[in-house]
């Protein structure tokens, strides 16, 4: 049998939306292993989905099916799709969740039209129940992408924020807060690889890029590269999240000086 | 083996407590499936259980066998019943969150009598760990529901808002208000089919009854036929509970009227 | 196939860090069931996860396997050790989060150096994903503890705080407030057992101690043999936590005075 899982992510939280797509494929597919990867993305925020999707694949298995539900879109023309990449498959709206898995490229796609593999009685408002479950059920039953639908062809990109790069400095974006209220930016680690590195928060200067909380001082802010792979900003036993009174992770400002190049203030 | 999956709903959150139910399950029947319909049921909200179990039946296969614990009077005299119906079983108080799903006819009922199925000294306030998964567990297992106790006869209800029908008019209920901030209302497709209706909210006009999310206005109240099959109340891109600060959800007055009948404000 | 479970506590809350470890643990150990404890331990909470992991153990079968991850130190000189003790195993951090579980023996221990058992390329901040969800997923394939690396010796204990008792009176501790918000006390069933006692919080009685949740007045306080095997302080058809402003239960005060001893004044 197979034993490849199938992953969700969803803006549902624990609610019976995210219940009844796990019936949904276990009526289909009997038996098959569904792991949650997380339900905890902000309401309809497909960015902080993208991101996170692509952060995570490479923790699961070649063979994984991820249904992905972020989907504000859903009822509109919006198209369904399901795309190879990575050597697993994804099933969901083509509303950009999927454009930062995709960039390695899209060995095979799908667009789903074909009803066969959906729930009958599609609700508008519920495709995530309705169609990517079903859908990801049959796929991992043994239905291939092609059954599915005509190929998808190009899929739907995001404009996604990217540090701006100068001479000995990085402007940087905060992606999301996670669940310690640590502030992921999209400063990847090769771009400060080498270098000290001074870290502001909005223009007040916070201890500079360690390897581990534990290297921070208590209640205090610090910058650290994460397991996102990225520079985080957090605070070692506190939240960085309320620290900077974060309402909109996106609002917050961080740059980076190449040490030596600039004198900054403090943060108390 | 048995490949039906064991379903738990609760009040729980994501606790120990759900936790220690998964953990005695798993001591039981070995190797049997775990769904997690959801554990965020507001706390001892019976009537909000009972709707979405009766929600969410239908998602799940035929033969799956749910554990409901919304329990506020655990240790009393209440039963501990387990039901057949709908071609699944259903193991819980007899406290009303089986009535809805109860409605379609049970086909055979237990009292939870014989202890032989029990966890061995049971907890006068946890018979969802002590009684009603180590049930859920044998059940899985083959044991019938004629090993479990007596038949239960009558089983409790629950006395539910409905809506009040009048010409021209519907004067509905809230019943819960989702992860979304989307209140459900009591007003059924079948109640609205075929016509146009005004919808207010606090007596003042909202969007009228719309097909998806996206036929919304951002930022303004709507209404629209939800995947619950039920009207709901939304903020396209926001939350509706939070539009129009709802503490309880059971105090939202929801009417709607049938377009042309009367004259109504819109709302800012 | 081995049929125990995996089963995963931490302070991740329902993220992508707890989803990641479910996907290194199926692409080690597939077809592994994979069971939540819980992931909603306060950040960083140590004695809380120590309390509820040994509240827990006996919930789960034989054989079970648990990954604990409350892990402050994290990419610090702290060990990862792995422990067998209760029939079960546990792989975590060595801060003390098994002080509670190792009290009844610990048969067999290894610290984790051995690094064929880790993800590749583990990284600093998360241990969870890199290398105790790994290391689990090999002891549930067979791999034995002393393929991990050498025995642990002693592991690190907590302070924990203990009932105080003199003669017919015993000062308490609030260890932990559950989901439902009753506040859960260092004073076992067996220090209370055949005697009749008052309970005053922040000097003010409260009802004594009852049987079920359902003997309570509701909205007022009452104390009551919880799940946990503790005396705890709840508060009918409401939350001890808001009820007593909780910010922090371990700054909650606790008498229980043997009754007719002593005059205590009745809350409001």
């Amino acid at each position: 049998m197979n034993k490849a899982p199938i992953v969700l992510l969803s803006d549902f939280g624990d609610s019976h939306y995210a219940g009844q797509m796990r019936g949904v494929i276990l009526g289909i597919a009997a038996g098959a292993p569904i792991a949650d990867l997380t339900h905890s993305i902000s309401p309809q925020n497909v960015v902080e989905a993208a991101h996170i999707l692509s952060e995570s694949v490479g923790a699961f298995p070649e063979g994984s099916i991820f249904v992905c539900v972020v989907d504000p879109g859903v009822g509109t023309k919006r198209r369904g799709i399901a795309i190879e990449a990575a050597r697993r498959r994804f099933v969901g709206p083509d509303n950009g969740v999927f454009s930062l898995v995709a960039r390695g490229g899209v060995t095979a796609s799908a667009v789903l039209e074909n009803p066969r593999y959906f729930r009958p009685g599609v609700c508008a408002t519920f495709h995530g129940r309705d169609v990517f479950a079903p859908v990801a059920a049959h796929l991992w039953l043994g239905v291939g992408l092609e059954d599915l639908g005509p190929p998808a062809g190009q899929i739907e990109g995001l404009r996604f924020p990217t540090p701006v790069v100068s001479e000995g400095r990085i402007d940087a974006h905060v992606l999301y807060a996670d669940r310690f209220g640590n502030l992921v930016t999209d400063v990847e680690a090769g771009l400060v690889a080498g270098g000290r590195w001074a870290v502001l928060v909005h223009g007040k200067r916070i201890r500079g890029v360690s390897r581990t909380y534990a290297d921070g001082v208590p209640g205090k802010p610090m910058a650290l590269l994460g397991s996102s792979g990225r520079v985080e900003i957090a605070v070692r036993d506190g939240s960085a999240a309320e620290r900077f009174h974060v309402k909109d992770p996106r609002t917050v400002r961080v740059r980076l000086i190449k040490a030596g190049k600039d004198r900054v203030q403090e943060t108390s």
